[in-house]
């Protein structure tokens, strides 16, 4: 159904540019598959989309410049010369660098052969093609030894999956250039070996759920869709046929290999992804594991509709494009929850990839127009063309990010994220499962932002992607002793032990739990989640709301994190700001020598720039960065210590960022409730040199009440008015009716929080 | 002469929009100076300026823009009523805030009155002027106490003198306005006592050749214009008749109030400009001082025109506008030459009005027209008109900074700054005199720049202007403890003691020397200094380079610092690199206990975060920032120690940024040569995730020959090229001919360096 309507659409849009979704092709449903599995190209591009391309050309934009932009690159590569190297390299090496170079150079001199019909892309992607096949056939392992799963072409067979999931789109588009002869060439001795040795040889690799295997299976099941080859796309679509690994072998990162048996590309869908479209490892990955998921999706849908790809778990593959742009910042970053290197973003090929997929195999958001406009460049087949013709059409709207709540957990019951966001202020809350091997111990941790520009940051990973000077660009250990530890976390750390102890077999067996979450008033965004397994008696709630009150210049962040312990405690609180420290209420002593704050679990990275004790019921700090004005409040006794840290011990490569936090200490506790605010306020300009609100605007913050039941603060403004916030620790349906008495005043209301 | 050219001028531009320089007025000189001082508006806005205005309004769209922000701001002004409160605080504080306001808002408000004729303008400013008249004339000196000359309104002079620069251009404005009963009123009760207590009442303050005093000159003069007082306008050109200072008495800053017996504005212009219209303090005082330099002048040449002023020590008011404009980075932002606050740019309003009356009065420099558009608004007045006159006529062109070496000194024979620029690198050297108070111990130092960012740092001032919470806003004591020495900077410290023992009075007497310098080659572009009273007994030349070889992606800096001394030292050599190390070829040891490389003079601020030894030849060191790779390689023996430090110790209210540095320390030394070259190279993408160029070209950098006379350095790329740079340390005469032997081979060429 859906891949007739495509067909039939396409040629509407190629004749009249007016799309017309409801046009019904069921008659020609057979024929045309029948068609399709012999007609080549059939993968991505399609014979019908490529002469819709053709009729179009010249008169689509965005369209017409990326093709100009990929046919200068590929002009300039074959004037340079095919070059095979034998294999040799890591990553970053030349011989690494020249074969990932040579995938994508294949697949686009592949393109625009369709498009442009000339037989010089064609015969490039041929010679090199059977330079392949000409070393392949002897090939042996890479020489390099590091991998758990060692590939030919590189040193893992990931990345020879990268490979062959391009290559196949280009052998799709030059088959009918070749002779049979040819093809039975590169398919004997290239094709067929090679889906081989990274599924069959490779089982530890290939027999798993995980982003890796994603790619494996999208690698085989593309080269297996153009060569009609129906045991490999079945190896793709459900794994090695009766193999099942060990299940308590682990791999490399630390994660389990294949804990409960399931393979193949439809349990990599239906496993790593919620029902809302979160992936479980975060969306650093997710955006890594796009590519495949999408082009191998597309592959399924043209060439055996059947499966119903687009429509496999309600939809879940392109739902989970609209979570992973949820997921970036006003800059189109990516959060960087877990392992996730900042700065990715949705300018990523990847997310190219996604948004035109989304579009023409979605509902034609014209919100994804608006990141492709961003983008600046489509893809070069019949969505790209969707999109080029939507833009050219003036249907571009900007995308709207809005306050989210995306469950985790393969049916949407373990944890989530929540996204609030309100006038550029962005709050990412994590109460989501471990995250797979690429997981950090960081329940209920969060990271501010405003502008797109961090507040109050998550570190992010310890790696150096492709840096080869940096460990090889590989995860570096103090991904593991810092990056991955609670006390990296804007969470609370109990006796300077991670959640779970920081060991994953634990943490996998848990996720946190909603309390609720409410962004129907888009003035007072409230999420709430409890976390009772990270320490074993302790339970942990977390309550955060994004307040726009108009006695206030911006929206502020109130934090409310409750926690009931069976035993005394101590609990460590950091707020790991940017910039530099304006004022304080409490005094500090700095040291003229540092030391680090502990000896393990994260601690060991950090040294105490200064120290002292809270001197108020209500700790201050005001700290700049980004000519912006911030400050902190937070409810201390005096009793409370306070840290001033900063990133750095104990790193004898300098791998860590020497990046500061205030952290908030208090010993010997068994039920606590940390209460903070964070005001973003002011603004400075180095041109004008004029200071403007450089204060905080709350005078006074206050626990009214706190029992099983309600948490109370009051939040004096300095103007003398003054609001309450009640949220519901339990029972926070949005129905349910609440009624309560504090301080002899009666506050009845239905809902998950009061505030007024 | 100047000045009825610029009427006709004004008049014909009104009326055809074409400029005509050469039209002659000679006969209409007497006549129109008495007209002018009769009429007002005559001081910065001129009655014929003000008909030409009206007759374009509408037709000049970046004026027309400006004057409806400007109407904009003040018509909300007038609306929320006249502020005048009792003097009371410090900046930052209400009262000062809001009679800087008023100052701002009363120059605006007498501008929209002449253009607009609206007389709700006029009247605003004569009822805020009345208030202030109200209150002036029994005001007693400001209560805070801290200023070595306070002012009334405010706790400074300095800050009255602001007021009285902006509101004579209201008074002037609304003069006619006024009955005279009310002009008695205003001069006799405010504006001439208000003079008086500026200047002749503070001559600590007025009587001397100082950026404060240039205010004060500027204010007197500007009221002593409007309001046609000879005696005022005589004592702002002269300073205050008979009075000479105590020659060794200081000020706050630690400079001497009046050394010489200079004072007034002209002395005030001689003095600190040098002939190239450097000015000795640096370009962020340049910026501060230049508006009352300029609209003073531009008063002078309305109302006195016999004094020249634009001609005055051939014509470097107007110079000097070009030189600070080349004294901005890529992004317009100033080097923070001695007391600098980093951020400060051409878009600063003094900056309009540099810019625009250098357009004006000057020679219609359509590069002007190119910063002014980037300003994107111009003066209210006749230079503002030129200005818009001349963006509408598309008479722009891109302001072109070039390389430049500008003279220090009111002669210019004290020394300079030496700024090199190429394809997006920038060096600024500095072997210029002390810059007077604001003047850091730094000679020979430099910092380098890509596309306006910092590559090797110069730290700037120790100071958050404005900013309350900071001290005030006012300097800190790490300005001196720290920003001040030796140590903060790119040059050599010889036993962890800052050049002239930081002392001020010694520093003062001195200057470094030029060799040479040589831009001619675009590609191969020398300077060369020598300092020789920083220590006595030791000689310092240093010879930078900025070389683009076509063996390198980029240029890269070439740096040879030859010290000559009758015993043997401690020399330290620090590179303030910002950004994450990659890569060494030394071993290093980190330590997890920081403790400050040395006790004063700058040391006790920098913290040890690693040592190690140099272990080859050449030091080479990697780092990364802003997604550019950077690569020091620098001549070192197995004795030279290495240290990577951050500042911050000893810094008890976090006060300074935590920025690295390499430090290169040769111990117990006599003569001795630094070499290094900085190359930036290649580029990182956080969205691709690919690295390009991450590594140095340089294989080797070998001293070939190291004489009195010359310094030859061999640079070998890895490529196998190699290159030999040989510089003359005497004799460095653009028209000397060399010639010499290094390994056999006959050198010979004529000229200041010889590079192939």
């Amino acid at each position: 159904m859906k891949l007739t309507q495509n067909i039939i659409l396409t040629f509407i849009l190629a004749l009249t540019m007016f799309s017309c979704k409801k046009e019904n092709g069921v008659n020609a449903d057979k024929e045309s598959k029948t068609i399709m599995s012999q007609e080549h190209p059939k993968l991505i591009l399609t014979t019908q989309g490529v002469s819709a391309i053709r009729a179009q050309l010249g008169n689509i934009p965005i369209f017409d410049n990326t093709l100009k932009m990929v046919k200068d690159e590929i002009d300039a590569e074959i004037a340079s010369g095919i070059e095979v190297p034998m294999p040799k390299d890591y990553s970053g090496g030349y011989t690494h660098s020249r074969h990932k170079r040579n995938w994508f150079v294949l697949q686009k001199a592949g393109v625009l052969y369709q498009i442009l019909e000339d037989e010089k892309y064609a015969k490039y992607v041929k010679d090199m093609l059977m330079q392949y096949e000409e070393m392949y056939k002897t090939l042996p392992l890479h020489p390099k030894t590091r991998s758990y799963a060692r590939g030919k072409l590189f040193w893992q067979c990931l990345n020879d999956s990268n490979w062959l999931v391009y290559v196949s789109q280009a052998y799709d588009c030059i088959y009918n250039y070749l002779t049979e002869e040819e093809r039975n060439k590169l398919e004997t001795n290239l094709f067929k070996p090679f889906a081989d040795h990274i599924s069959v040889d490779s089982p530890q690799f290939y027999q798993r759920v995980h982003n890796h295997s994603t790619w494996g299976n999208a690698a085989v099941g593309m080269i297996g869709l153009v060569m009609d080859d129906e045991e490999l796309i079945q190896r793709a679509l459900y794994g090695i046929k009766g193999l099942t690994l060990e299940r308590t072998a682990k791999d490399d990162d630390g994660g389990f290999l294949n804990k409960d048996g399931k393979a193949g590309f439809l349990a990599n869908i239906e496993e790593p992804f919620s029902p809302d479209g979160y992936y479980n490892e975060g969306p650093y990955y997710q955006r890594y594991a796009m590519y495949p998921f999408l082009v191998f999706a597309v592959g399924l849908h043209n060439v055996k509709p059947e499966v119903k790809i687009f429509d496999f778990k309600e939809g879940v593959l392109l739902k989970s494009v609209h979570a992973l742009l949820n997921l970036s910042d006003a800059d189109g970053e990516f959060f960087p929850l877990n392992d996730g290197q900042k700065g990715m973003s949705y300018y990523n090929s990847a997310l190219v990839t996604a948004v035109d997929i989304s579009y023409h195999y979605g509902n034609q958001d014209p919100g994804l127009l608006g990141i492709a406009k961003e983008q600046d460049q489509v893809l070069l087949d019949d969505s790209g063309l969707a999109v080029a013709i939507g833009i050219k059409n003036e249907k571009t709207k900007s995308f709207n990010k809005k306050s989210t709540n995306l469950s985790d957990g393969s049916d949407g019951n373990q944890g989530g994220i929540g996204i609030l966001r309100r006038k550029g202020l962005e709050l990412v809350f994590k109460y989501a499962s471990q995250g797979s091997s690429h997981g950090h111990y960081d329940k209920l941790s969060y990271s501010l932002y405003e502008n797109g520009e961090e507040i109050i940051q998550d570190y992010g990973l310890a790696r150096f992607v492709n840096i080869e000077q940096k460990g090889g660009g590989n995860y570096l250990k103090e991904n593991k002793t810092w990056a991955k530890q609670t006390i990296a976390h804007n969470t609370v750390t109990l006796n300077e032990t991670s959640h779970f102890q920081g060991k994953y077999e634990i943490g996998n067996q848990h996720h946190s739990e909603l309390n609720y979450f409410s962004f129907e008033n888009k003035n007072v965004q409230v999420i709430s989640a409890k976390e009772n397994n990270a320490y074993p008696g302790t339970q942990m709630l977390r309550t955060i709301a994004i307040i726009k009150d108009e006695d206030f210049e911006k929206p502020y962040m109130l934090d409310i994190m409750k926690l009931i312990s069976k035993k005394a405690n101590q609990y460590d609180f950091p707020y790991y700001f940017f910039g530099q420290v304006l004022q304080t209420n409490f005094e500090y002593h700095t040291s003229d020598i540092l030391k680090p704050l502990g000896r393990k679990n994260g601690y060991q990275h950090l040294f105490i720039e200064a120290k002292g004790y809270a001197s108020k019921d209500n700790t201050k700090f005001s700290w700049m960065n980004n000519k912006s004005f911030y400050t902190l409040t937070t409810l201390t006794s005096k009793k409370d210590q306070l840290f001033f840290t900063r990133i750095g011990a104990n790193d004898p490569e300098f791998n860590l960022r020497r990046d500061p936090s205030l952290l908030l200490r208090r010993k010997n506790t068994k039920n606590t409730t940390f209460v903070s605010t964070i005001e973003a306020h002011g603004s400075y300009s180095t041109v004008t040199e004029s200071a403007l609100n450089s204060n905080s605007s709350i005078s006074e913050l206050k626990v009214v009440l706190d029992t099983a039941e309600y948490t109370g603060i009051s939040i004096k403004n300095v103007n003398g008015t003054t609001k309450l916030f009640i949220t519901a620790n339990k029972n926070a349906l949005k129905e349910a009716r609440h009624s309560l008495k504090i301080n002899d005043e009666n506050y009845e209301w239905s809902g998950s929080y009061y505030f007024k």
